[in-house]
């Protein structure tokens, strides 16, 4: 036996002379264990005699994070650990109920940063970076300890930040979820209304401060606006994700790899049809179904295409010449591709491009364009999937354009499916960072909210639930107003999820209600008027009894409860948010309380966080919008009326041929997804409050057949954004020394 | 005092009792420490204590890796530290000669495979990831530990890839640098020849074998190909970078990040002509320097752009109006923009595109295309930086276009540069992996090879330099064959960096030999000709007496020893193989051996190990070909005639002008980067041997001025790969229960 062997007798001997240490050091020799599976064997057998040793009053391992696997940590009994020690080697973490093993974190992080630094006093982009990067995150791994993650459903992307592996939902399968919360705004004015940092301000306060487990979810930013216009997004002042640049830059690169995804798509549609514009169906057929040492054979995924064909066959030389046309010809109308290619970039002369106008494209140019790469169906399957194998499946649906016979085309049928779930293999994990105060917080997909859904993962959502347990909360946020980000929570992600949701959140301002109560238009950009300033009680009432009414009333369409959250500005007077309050509470709200968190973080949000608690105990009937067997048009009309107020709908010639067409193919039970501007209740940005009296023009309807939706498009969507004269851009540099970045929020 | 703080107290007793105990058990003690500031003052002091102590024998601390600083590991005095404990605890790669931290790994892992699965049969894509996926590799925390970097200079990327930090640069400055070995090739087939398959069996075979320390340095491959005609590169058979998919997909998103920067800035082009096109002097001004609360300010970024104008003034105010202008109009020409955009994805289509036609866009459109990601200026940057101010340096010189009037314009005009420095922030730092046999390899950096350098990153090559230590080995890689990849590694990349190679290994292949010996056609998907099965002697030494001799010719010039390592095919004979051994050391080469990696793994590769070993001590001269100061033609006609063997070279009258402008504008110093086709060492690819008698036309000159060199155009350069009728898409797949890949390879 080599000396390291003989070590845990020695230990136990130091514990019979000294029987009042607690803890039994067996340090080095479970470290040589990590690396010998020989002596792997042998310190098992050591710490179960040790377990039942009368003499040995407590055993504490020293091991790196990496070797702490569940049998390690599950082989010490509870009454041996010793206390203090475990906390810092989780043994705890993975015994008993898992959702003991979330610490929550403690206010003091955030305390010490407000005496340092005091309350933030402004809302500009400045500040932001400051509080950020004056918290030093704790290290992700230990972050995965407190909340009762093992070591090894950990993958880490450097010291901030890890990915967490889905074989988490099937360890804890038989654990209940936490309590779901959503959190929703009402219509905002084109600034913002702050639901991210209501979202950071809640957990903060369910976690430090009431000790209740908790976990934000949260979309991923793209990266674009972050160098335009908008900086960077993380809530702000004492409610944010850090650290803020790895949030709003590469992050762990799953929106690289929808772009990657996407454009695979884009680059083999277009190269298809040149092949199959310049070969002949003999030709075509020797290339896709090639002889490799004199054999031919189908690769599964065009065995797949067969099937759909209606051919059963798998010998390549038994096809029949018009079942060979049929198979080698995606017969792809080229006027009729609707596969975007995408980049994360602000990048507005991609909006319209025209392609293949190289000599060696052989004159087969088309128009087409780029969309920002979060507008990639790519990106709301992300968001839609609950597995990893839903996630594929879905892939293999999309639906890139239709032939000349008009049949739909799949990205199965171009045989990149896949290589796509390849690209998207890492992308499904969620990942993990923390608050300002140390709360968890998932980060994963961010789908654009009006052609597609505009809500986090339902994969991060899920994790979450069952990482807090049954008296913890997860908290997550819907895109846009009500009408839209909730809306599409309840009727597309809880259905895809099956989750059902206690209670909404519903944030408003002051600033928003006033606009909402005919106060003069706000613009980004521009300096606000002084309605937004000085105290004017009959805006605030009037937003009150139109917007934030009718968007509590959307909620309660759902059965769920709604808390509102005023989130406070410093030119808010009581008077203003008293009545806020009031109204809500009148209008049917179980709760509505302001909301502090941006200038003291999670004891700012105290009061929210009570009134959610409470509001969990509410009688919930949750039902859905509509049947889904419904038609189309019914199921557009449904939300047209009861969630939007119109009188009803108008259908373009464009937008019902579609819907016959989709009902054709089979597509008519999806649900809808509307694409609507979120700067009113109506199709009419201008219109504030909560218009009445309008009829809902249709333009035209898409679908994302692999996503799962299908879309109405209600005036124009912009799929790009630009860049300014200025660009966020000029302000963002990084120190080569220090390495820290400047100007990024 | 907590209890804790008494601890050491305690533990020194401990001592006092049993003089023959050899550790001293500060486990948790530390570990408290770690998180507070408080002991972490206390502890020390303790530590110091003990090492004054005559009574204790030895200290050892059990502490998480990321609390292993090196200030931790430098408190204990060496003669302290008890061994086999340091080992594990990592303790003693710090202190003295670094290099003795590298720990060479074993053969024992590659024998067991070789013994499961025999020896590589084929080479076909179909045995690579069996192979690959065979072989688990070792924690990347493990393989840190083992080649001596702390853990604070580690960032994981999951299990099985890391980022290292630059900071190790700092704490190892002092340290020798190991033997720097560059695998160049001869002019290859289209089938490539193997000089990564060479790079990583050289470096098993040095390290597990040998052991000699040493680090493989490889370059990332473009994603875009492994879905394409080409499939995943890391080598073969039993010489391979693990996990395969790993390295070929995304990796640690260095490429998606030069696709983020190179994107950023080809839409602040566009965009700044639009708004110039569409804005008067004052309303640009206004917006490019905005009065933020009454108060207008240059970013630093403008006033180095206000430098570089010759104006020295900091008041905005204070500009007169030709000096708005001259500030605030780039003033581009749309036809000189010779910036391009870039995707990681095989997408002929956009090889020439026609962008801005969104009537958002106002009719501004243009001409344009995109090239494949690794094309990118910034890539070229990213393998040249030797830190990160000298990327930022970098970054902001790139020249985008050129104004109305002939001036250069550059990203740092743009405003753009340090948000590039920011996006690349992560990209600089190497990526850690490991060959089959556990060998360390850095995986960093991929410029093209023609219109770019070809060689992986400098900074890689440093950082592992000194990791390996004086007697270590890296093994880099430069692309193509040796007139064009080694040639830009020392006259490009070793200017550079300031390192000097060793040798030079060059690879060969009987394949390859008989093609420039007078064999038939080689081409990709056809079937060889007999001629290459057969046994023929008379092709192999023609090849050898024409291309091989000239390639080691080439490495002559430059005053480094040549090593030729032949690849050998099971269907290569023993009198072929000693055929190209002999005439290979005729022709001046300091050994020449045949390798066997690919079925093997590094124990078929000891020849070659031995051989290189045996050169480093042969004389090496080093010098460079020509000199920076004379005229670029004179550059040119140097690397033609004595490299290529040209007679002379032929100017257009378009690469005239362009280098009258390049001297004119200051960049006549540049080294010359020649993109030239790799099938010929002339511009004809089907002229094989050493072709003499002819003139090297120079087609167009461009220069890359922030990776730093002008490169002419001899012939046309694709810079954008297509897709094949059947790309390698058809049979990648990922079994979603698994999650195992397949067909990647």
């Amino acid at each position: 036996f080599p000396a390291q062997v003989l070590a845990p007798k020695f230990s136990v001997c130091l514990l019979f002379f000294f029987p009042h240490v607690l803890s039994l050091c067996l340090g080095y020799h479970l470290f040589c264990a990590q690396s010998t599976p020989l002596l792997k064997s042998l310190y098992f057998p050591e710490i179960l005699k040790l377990n039942e040793d009368p003499r040995v009053h407590g055993v504490c391992l020293h091991l790196p994070p990496a070797s702490l696997t569940s049998r390690v940590l599950n082989t010490i009994k509870p009454e041996k650990d010793v206390d203090g020690i475990s906390d810092l080697n989780m043994g705890r973490l993975v015994r008993g109920d898992m959702s003991k093993g979330f610490v929550p974190p403690t206010a003091s992080a955030v305390m010490e940063l407000l005496e340092r630094h005091g309350e933030v006093q402004g809302r500009g982009g400045k500040t932001n970076d400051k509080v950020s990067q004056a918290q030093t995150p704790k290290p992700v791994d230990q972050l995965a300890e407190e909340i009762g993650l093992l070591p090894e459903e950990l993958e880490a992307y450097g010291r901030t930040k890890a990915k967490v592996r889905l074989s988490m939902l099937d360890r804890l399968h038989a654990q209940p979820d936490g309590k779901y919360v959503l959190v929703a705004g009402i219509t905002p004015t084109p600034l913002g209304e702050g639901k991210s940092t209501v979202t950071i301000g809640l957990v903060q306060a369910l976690s430090a401060h009431l000790k209740l487990n908790s976990f934000a979810c949260l979309r991923q930013p793209s990266q674009g606006p972050t160098f335009g216009v908008k900086g960077g997004a993380a809530g702000g002042g004492y409610a944010q994700v850090i650290p803020m640049e790895e949030f709003n830059l590469h992050l762990t690169g799953d929106i690289h790899a929808i772009t990657a995804a996407n454009n695979l798509v884009a680059a083999a549609i277009d190269a298809r049809m040149l092949h199959e514009a310049t070969q002949s169906d003999k030709a075509l057929y020797n290339r896709l179904v090639p002889s490799v040492n004199g054999v031919r054979r189908f690769s599964p995924i065009q065995i797949a295409r067969l099937r759909r064909l209606g051919i059963d066959k798998t010998d390549p030389g038994s096809l029949m010449p018009e079942e060979v046309s049929a198979f080698v010809r995606l017969d792809l109308d080229p006027s009729k591709v609707t596969w975007q290619r995408v980049v994360d970039t602000n990048d507005r002369f991609l909006r319209k491009i025209t392609v293949g106008q190289a000599s060696t494209e052989k004159g087969q140019m088309r128009e087409t364009g780029f969309d920002i790469a979060v507008a990639s169906e790519i990106m709301a399957i992300l968001a839609l999937a609950d597995s990893l194998s839903d996630m594929k499946n879905r892939l293999a649906r999309m639906v890139v354009g239709t032939s000349r016979s008009g049949q739909p085309v799949t990205a199965e049928d171009l045989g990149v499916s896949g290589a796509l779930a390849v690209l998207m293999k890492d992308a499904i994990k969620p990942t993990l960072m923390q608050t300002l105060e140390g709360t968890p917080v998932f980060v994963h997909a961010g789908p654009f909210a009006n052609i597609a859904h505009g809500n986090s993962s339902v994969l991060a959502d899920k994790l979450a639930l069952k990482l807090v347990g049954r008296n913890g909360f997860v908290v997550t946020e819907a895109g846009f107003g009500a009408d839209i980000g909730m809306e599409k929570f309840f009727n597309i992600k809880c259905r895809a999820s099956g989750l059902r949701p206690n209670v909404v959140v519903l944030v408003a301002t002051v600033r928003a209600l006033k606009m909402h109560g005919g106060g003069p238009n706000v613009s980004a950009g521009a300096p606000l008027p002084r309605e937004y300033i000085d105290e004017n009680l009959d805006l605030v009432a009037g937003g009150c009894r139109s917007n934030l009414r009718k968007q509590i009333q959307i909620a309660h369409l759902f059965g769920v409860p709604v808390v509102v959250a005023l989130n406070v500005f410093k030119t808010d007077t009581q008077a203003e948010i008293d009545l806020v309050c009031q109204i809500a509470k009148e209008c049917g709200a179980s709760d509505a309380v302001p909301c502090h968190h941006w200038a003291q973080g999670g004891r700012g949000s105290l009061e929210l966080a009570q009134a959610v608690n409470e509001a969990t105990s509410r009688p919930n009937n949750f039902q859905f919008l509509y049947n889904l067997e419904i038609p189309i048009v019914e199921k557009i009309r449904t939300i047209a009326q009861k969630v939007y107020g119109a009188d009803d709908i108008e259908l373009s010639p464009e937008a019902k041929a579609k819907i016959d067409y989709y009902n054709q193919q089979g597509f008519g039970t999806l649900p809808i997804c509307m694409a609507k501007t979120h700067l009113s209740l109506s199709h009419m940005p201008e219109k504030k409050g909560a218009p009445t009296g309008f009829i809902l023009p249709i333009r035209d309807v898409r679908a994302s057949i692999g996503a799962g939706f299908i879309y109405p498009l209600v005036g124009t969507m912009s799929t790009m954004p630009g860049l300014p004269t200025r660009p966020c851009f000029y302000d963002i540099d990084l120190d080569p020394v220090t390495e820290e970045i400047t100007g990024l929020f």
